[in-house]
């Protein structure tokens, strides 16, 4: 069976996966410069064949990803209704994904197909829809589920998360919009099968119980 | 200069130091059976004179220190008004402190002599004031803070805390009690000089900037 999987969300010492006022020149909010560079550190290690911790999480996040899912906040840094259409993605023109990206957001526009075979669909249907649509244009494979941390609170609520890698960079934000909050029972179905650190961060793996 | 030292404060990985309903049987309440295995193990290893990534957190813990502060939640399970003072401490005739230990509480008592040099003092003084008489009474060692969150979170926010050792166990709880909570300018001071894990935990410390 596929599975939907989240890979590589990282948060601060005290469990922030955004700080506040998040923007263009601060993607992830006041506080969080630096939350993914182990991720890019580690990108680059795997480009290279590197081996190490780090980039063995990379590795494992790009393997059998058929579609992806993500929220609004995760495409852009706008809010509420687009202005114009002329906002893309953050990735420019051939974005890494490669297969069909589906974006939530209660503000609907056309697809925009990619270079390399990304397209990114905007839906406001319910989560367990989306996930459906995914799983077929992911034609047998997984779906990885992206951020932010909304997105993924509703993905847990609803029990459609599989197998959860989150990674604990050495940071700490004070405020913010924490991961693994309002999920009470979001989290009872799962137990931490992994947790290691590397020289620069800690990866712990949920999965089902 | 003598420090406040917090030394093995264990949370989940979503951030909990207690769970819900802390009772005489589940001193953390529900769903945090194990949080401390690790400590217990890295104790024995300890006493035994074997080494580790654990066991090494125990030894820094007890180096040093001439003081303890606590909540008034980690001396026991009571709430409210002291029924009658038979309850001593969940730690028997000769508590693992041996100095004097200084216990917040709105509800005074007579100071408890123990065995082994332990003597439980209970204050509703300041914590400006109790880290004063603390510091007095460790004559020239070091303080170390005992939990629970709230008493913590105090003590952060007062900016009063030197070093702040903490634990992550593979455990999730959902809801409870959560640590680095409501202080978002608490931990504005710190930096994450550590991050390391054993095969039981991650071990992280914090220290003033």
């Amino acid at each position: 069976m596929p599975k939907l999987r989240v890979h590589n969300v990282t948060v601060t010492l005290d469990g922030f996966a955004t700080g506040v006022d998040q923007r263009l020149d601060a993607p992830f909010g006041d506080g969080m410069e630096g939350l993914h560079d182990w991720m890019f550190a580690a990108m680059r290690d795997h480009a290279d064949g590197k081996s190490g911790i780090d980039a063995g999480f990379i590795a494992r996040s790009e393997e059998n990803i058929g579609a992806t899912i993500m929220g609004r906040n995760m495409f852009g840094p706008q809010r509420g209704p687009w202005q114009d259409e002329s906002w893309t993605g953050w990735w420019g023109d051939n974005p890494p994904y490669h297969h069909p990206v589906f974006v939530h957001t209660h503000h609907l526009r056309p697809s925009v197909p990619k270079e390399g075979g990304t397209t990114f669909h905007f839906t406001d249907e319910p989560v367990e829809t989306v996930l459906r649509r995914a799983f077929e244009a992911a034609r047998g494979r997984d779906v990885r589920l992206g951020g932010g941390p909304a997105t993924i609170q509703q993905y847990l609520r609803a029990g459609l998360v599989d197998e959860f890698h989150l990674t604990i960079a050495p940071l700490l934000a004070g405020r913010g919009e924490r991961l693994l909050d309002r999920v009470p029972d979001g989290v009872a179905g799962y137990r931490v099968a992994e947790l290691v650190s590397s020289d620069a961060v800690t990866h712990a793996v949920l999965v089902r119980r």
